[in-house]
């Protein structure tokens, strides 16, 4: 098991009245569980909290009056992660695959995989099925992307990437998406708290789904997955903002952490990590 | 109620071992109900019938090898609508949105609402909100596009339509889902059988979340909305083909129909039309 | 006549040997004449100036050491533009066009005529032809778009500018220029010094074929086209940057002007100006 | 010398009037001269015969009214190139480049070359300057690219293939100026008849400014550049169309070819190859 301290302070200037919905919350799996958490609004505004999707994504929904909002977020997550041995991971048929995994097959706004078929083919049709051909995908999106902090913006895409060979984390998640997608192999994009993430912030990774469960990649090898803390889950960035704002709100200060305190479990090979059912 | 006879047949040339995942079948729900339903595939190959997603899709799920394969399928479809005075359908706010329906606002593969977030408001900001504006929204996609069969592909997406201004049904659909969510309205694809479409097809159109329930529209206006009989619904046509192949097959024979039998009970004037919960 | 000071003071930290190509001196037609001209680098490094391409864009390259690089440049520009009722301007028939224009009917990298065919013809195919049909793009494109500073950017086409509805002066000569080529109406890109515009800059505007010569046009409204002094000519943008960059160099300073001496001969109604033969 | 004999047939059902502009006709330069030539058309037509552009391409306009044209043109052509050392062959610095092929350097419709300037460095930065980058230019699309007709359309531009990784001789050579340009070395597209191209049709290629000239490419590798016949020349193929259509009218019968009479002269090794001043 391993305890990672998570946590968040936002701080909002609102100008008009504003709706927000917050997906800041560490997610709850019987392999990621929570011992402490506390959510602290300043003003000490009335939230709602709820769970969205199949994936049961935990969201705080509010309404602000103009105001300065602090929004401080606290918890203390215990991950019990599934670690498998990555040579055994198979890619299942489409035949073998259950119902509710279908759609990750499907193209979504940032991970355009329809328009990638012949490109996944061409770089990894011939690599090895399983965890293997994953792990390829991330080995070539981290050798040929360069890490930019302000070279994407909100509408860019896996396409775009693949274009401008430099992106932030998220725009390495569409593409290793969208790779996936087109060869058939499940894959969805999570956000999350990293533990060793420099500079620390929200981190943007995705799963794909082989043998029979959901194994996490970080296609960026900027923090292991081993310290990943699941926050939200969905078919790319555009379901899983940190903040979604209805209204008028500027973000004016954010800091983000991820403190593992347990001793450090992390094995020094790789490893196939699944930290959902 | 309305009953109506809906079927279709269709023949594949399966030229190596391949999956199929068919999405033919009428939707279940408490105001679309299915008084008699048959599949025959010839060959008869075994098949997994399963529901799909949180609005429990009806799909086939089959593998073939090589062969010609046949598939039909009828139902007996009656449809008790739940119809409204369009006067009175308003916007529901952000907060009042049911937690399952916001990720209808996203943007989606097809559906850039992202970037037609200013276009959006610049055209329909000021229209009077509620079934109003909807219905302005189909009106001006209706005028503003040529409907040209072979005009647009797979990839054609919701941009791509305003720039080139000619579609089929699915782009006029994903155009207007576009801009419905960035007008904060949540809007879905729908797959479907229509009674009166010339030339008879599969149909796609598309749902609005107003007050506190979908509604149906068609910005094609080649289909009465009370004559629709849903199959699929999504984010956008990308999670409802009604054939998804996993290998090799080519379609040699397509037929569809939607035939009303009972006395025509359709309103002379518009009225909102509802088939789901 | 007109007299129009015009001028540009631009600093660059240049980092490592850079050479740049500038395009800011006024050109020389027998409509625009400069009566005083001066070019000052310092450090005083050797510069080649020569005349570019069939309209004889006036340019300056040099090479750089690593250093701060100023230019100050000077003219003193005398138009005689030809001015002409804009009522009896017509569109020459694609027979009657010199053979030189012939190009600027292609689509260019920031303005794709082709994609935009439909649309075009669809809001202007039915305008009066001629000086009034290029006027109605202009309308239209300055009552659709708002002006807004750094909503584009180097890779924005007509196409982005449609769908987003936002731009600055370079984008909306994009669109206008598109959309008449799309009519079959010559249309070119025009950089120049722009009297009365707020804040001083270098503006981008546009030339439509007419009759039998080439009339200005600025879509933004921003400034008259009486007071325009051409600097550059072309396809679109990228072939009139005021600065083309080969190393490493950075602006740090920027300063724009074109004043009238003269007392001010424009008038007060609509008329068609041109400043080539 | 190689001596080659070029020709084409077309027929077009013009069925409203409609103006032609025709590119067929072999350019003339030092280096590609024409000892016979004929044109017929059939109503024969009268046109005009004009040069166009800095490269002074060959071109026929006419005006039809509706009837079924028949245009056939025969060239007998004398091909002098310029065939060099390929590994003497370097690139010129950006301050040696002749002024009147800076254009060349910039992005034009099909070649987005400034959406391409990180991919292009990071693959080809290191590579060898001269000839040899942009023989491994060439190298690298043939290899990444699947030819296959049918797959592009007229809106299809190196950004397109570079994401679908199929195309036509366009697309190829498109891909290939970008990338050229990218890197500071002038590139154009030019259109021809080649020998021993299968099926016969013309064909797209395209030239890099190298040293102190332009020398020929193919990135299809589909046919010598020995046997190439210079047709047009321009930023990519929206100049270089062989038949521009303002009316109504459709192609229905249309043969090329081009066969060498002369014994084989065609080195065995690869050769820079040059067939303009």
């Amino acid at each position: 098991m391993t305890t990672i301290h998570v946590g968040c302070d936002l701080t909002y200037s609102v100008t008009n009245p504003t709706s927000f919905l917050f997906n800041v919350a560490a997610a709850r799996t019987p392999l990621q569980t929570i011992s402490e958490e506390t959510l602290q609004l300043n003003p000490s505004i009335q939230y709602e909290a709820s769970s969205l999707g199949m994936e049961d994504i935990q969201v705080y929904r509010l309404y602000a009056e103009p105001c300065e909002l602090q929004l401080n977020y606290r918890a203390t997550v215990d991950l019990r992660p599934a670690i498998n041995d990555t040579s055994q991971i198979v890619e299942a048929g489409y035949s073998q695959l259950p119902i509710d995994v279908l759609p990750y097959l499907n193209p979504s706004r940032y991970c355009e995989s329809d328009r990638l078929a012949h490109f996944a083919l061409q770089m990894f049709g011939n690599a090895q099925p399983g965890f293997c051909r994953v792990s390829a995908i991330c080995d070539w999106i981290n050798s040929n992307l360069d890490y930019q902090a302000g070279s994407s913006g909100p509408s860019t895409s896996a396409c775009d990437v693949l274009i401008q060979r430099t992106g932030v984390c998220r725009d390495y998640a569409h593409l290793a998406i969208a790779l996936c997608r087109a060869l058939c192999i499940p894959a969805r994009y999570v956000s999350g708290y990293a533990v060793s993430l420099q500079p620390p912030d929200f981190h943007g990774f995705f799963e794909a789904y082989l043998g029979s469960r959901w194994y996490l990649f970080d296609a960026t090898h900027m923090a292991p997955v081993e310290g990943l803390v699941r926050i939200g889950t969905g078919r790319d960035a555009a379901d899983a903002s940190f903040a979604t704002i209805i209204g008028s709100a500027t973000l004016t200060h954010m800091a983000v952490w991820a403190e593992q305190t347990s001793p450090n479990p992390m094995p020094n090979q790789p490893a196939a990590v699944s930290t959902t059912d």
